[in-house]
């Protein structure tokens, strides 16, 4: 199994990373095409469709950023993993959540499930 | 959507449940057929394996239960919540842990990812 730290660190760079391209191949390096993602605000059934609904995300918090909270718990192809999304400027914190997710044979994310943390 | 704490009352119950015939019938009314369940400890994939499964931990633990822990957290087609192994006799707790679940089109549960919390 891909070391799950680095994959989700990598996940967690995706949500950050505001330039298409670069966003663009981060996506292809940490999701299979035919990824899924669901959480209550929020959907993307494909890769392309996660690539949209994060770049939407980015422009609906410009000032935000999402920072992983705590360690990334995993066992077999099974990782989860709290994060927060704070404002660059003073820190404070808008939202936080934890994120449920299944690995792929190829070492790649196939589907997170994401929950809010109150 | 089932109502999402029922479905973890009914869960729950399934563990506690000692007597073949009743957990049977609970798993048949809760599970698909070809339900999934994995947490670091043990899996079963399919409703007859989730069966053998709970009745070998049941074994292995005769002197606890399992309690939900705080309350169900659910969105869309999906669920999360805590739990607790306590025994039966003292209340003392030996794990804990949180499950994430996604329910079936007909209301049941058809895979559930376990994780222990420290």
């Amino acid at each position: 199994m891909t070391n799950a730290t680095t994959l989700v660190d990598q996940y967690v760079a995706i949500w950050n990373e505001r330039e298409p391209g670069q966003r663009a191949a981060l996506i292809a390096e940490t999701w299979t095409e035919d990824a899924t993602y669901l959480d209550p605000l929020m959907s993307g059934n494909s890769a392309a469709e996660i690539d949209e609904m994060i770049a939407g995300a980015q422009l609906q918090f410009p000032q935000y950023e999402i920072r992983k909270l705590g360690a990334v718990d995993a066992h077999t192809d099974r990782v989860r993993f709290s994060w927060e999304l704070v404002n660059v400027d003073d820190g404070t914190r808008l939202l936080a959540g934890t994120d449920f997710a299944t690995i792929a044979e190829d070492g790649r994310l196939k589907a997170v499930t994401g929950f809010l943390d109150v």
